[in-house]
């Protein structure tokens, strides 16, 4: 079993009422390959510059993340965002973003990538994200992720992008605006119209919900009394969920492992959102993971 | 086992993306009522004019509700709100509201009422809820709702009658309001340590939280693809909670069945939101209610 996660690398200066952090490795494949990393073997494509060093690349190596296809642009600049978050940490505001060397990054994969069981298209220009797909022909399950921008000034690249995959994961928001369904359940329903097989909302604190065609599920975020920085949830979200489905080797894994995905996937993100950045999941042990998805099970079960 | 509501009685005049009704009988008390009605004996104490009639009165009889303590004011007209929802369902815009008899209700328990096993207090003014509550010296459970109306201008009297009640209802925005948390767990803590041993966190499309000593739970929201009007839901959820517990005959439920009891309550609001006003309810047959409890079984539940 591998995994192939493609998108950004980046540093996050991060401010919220808890505290703040300054240009601290984050961008969406750090953020998903390190949750994934706790279920299967985790490859990370995408570009950094000479300002990133080896001990970012420790970071991802001490997790046992291949980092043999991070790519550095001799005399560029690695991706930066700056953001702050208020009283209401669902909402993010970007302070300042430098898309550097992300902003010319063409995907190059070796040999070992494009062969990877499942792949990450993770939130780039819909028409790499198409062609990192089309290289990855053995991968049984492809997954992709996208942002309101290419819903904007890319719609059809990206319906073309998504035609193309097996698992569409976007924030419920994003999902209507594509479909332009206001109901999620309708909105899920168009999605998987255009191609993929499983859909997945994502709903920040709210939690998450699957549909497929042979049912849906949905969990509620872990509520937990103390979230420092929700940078990332999303995407260690979306690497808790595929990297468990990866680690099943099952090319069409039944609902019932699609929904305790579901649960990894939200087991991740609430480790997250725990501390800045990445620092929560770089010190989390397995046991860990474990011990939450049974106070999951607490949170929301019920006998009839 | 009996329970006494006392709420607001109303003509809603109402439109959403999928239709429109003009003065439809609606109200917290009597969505509240309808919904308990399938689990428990349940009175409303409320006002009306002389515009409620017959019609009006025998929805609720229909149903088995108490209707004793309906008080109607000669020369009065009944509560009336003018609203309107776009796109997006979550969002209630109010055209017009016209207190009329609801502006000066004080309300007027016959002993019946008073001697309930469990009493909604609904969205009142807090004094008002205060009276009742201490008229009410035999409930073993007495639960109370409010909005961002009282938390603005009547603080201090609201913080006061959640002091004596049991059970604390609020939307996560008014609860985040009350204790100026933004953490929904640390708010419902903090509301906890008001004097209620339960609180329920309404969070509309997203579902319901419940925080006691004993444990959290959260269910999502029943993923319905008809939505029609949203209006009633959060009372017919209390209404469902509450009717379900008061069924059970125990002064101090288990966790157990409080998250039953959230199912429950989650289950009439997805029924209540299927149909404008009270339509889908009224014609809602105790099956269904059992069927779709076993559907959020199917829709939440995961192995470990």
């Amino acid at each position: 079993m591998s995994l192939t996660v493609v998108g950004s690398i980046a540093f996050d200066s991060v401010r919220t009422p808890f505290g703040e952090r300054d240009r601290m490795l984050g961008g969406s494949a750090v953020h998903f390959a390190l949750a994934a990393s706790f279920f299967t073997d985790v490859g990370v494509v995408g570009p950094v510059g000479d300002d990133f060093g080896e001990a970012e690349l420790e970071v991802l190596r001490g997790r046992g993340v291949e980092t043999r296809d991070i790519e550095r642009v001799n005399g560029g600049k690695t991706f930066f965002w700056r953001g702050h978050y208020e009283h209401d940490l669902n909402v993010a505001h970007t302070d300042d973003t430098q898309l550097n060397v992300f902003g010319d990054f063409e995907p190059k994969l070796s040999q070992a990538s494009r062969e990877a069981d499942v792949v990450f298209l993770g939130n780039i220009q819909p028409e790499l994200q198409r062609g990192v797909r089309a290289q990855c022909e053995a991968a049984r399950l492809v997954a992709l992720d996208s942002m309101n921008l290419w819903i904007e000034t890319a719609k059809d690249s990206l319906a073309a992008a998504i035609g193309e995959i097996d698992c569409l994961l976007l924030n419920d928001a994003e999902l209507r605006m594509l479909t332009g369904e206001a109901n999620l359940a309708r909105a899920a329903r168009a999605a998987m119209e255009l191609g993929p097989r499983i859909v997945v909302a994502k709903r920040g604190e709210y939690g998450a919900a699957l549909f497929t065609g042979a049912g849906f599920f949905a969990i509620p975020g872990y509520l937990l009394e103390d979230v420092r920085d929700p940078t990332g949830a999303g995407d260690s979200f979306a690497g808790g969920f595929l990297g468990y489905l990866d680690s099943l080797g099952d090319p069409d894994p039944p609902l019932a492992e699609l929904r305790r995905a579901m649960v990894y996937g939200s087991t991740m993100a609430s480790f997250n959102v725990e501390d800045f950045g990445t620092e929560r999941v770089r010190r989390l042990e397995r046991p860990e993971i474990d011990a939450r998805l049974g106070e999951f099970k607490a949170l929301t079960h019920f006998e009839e």
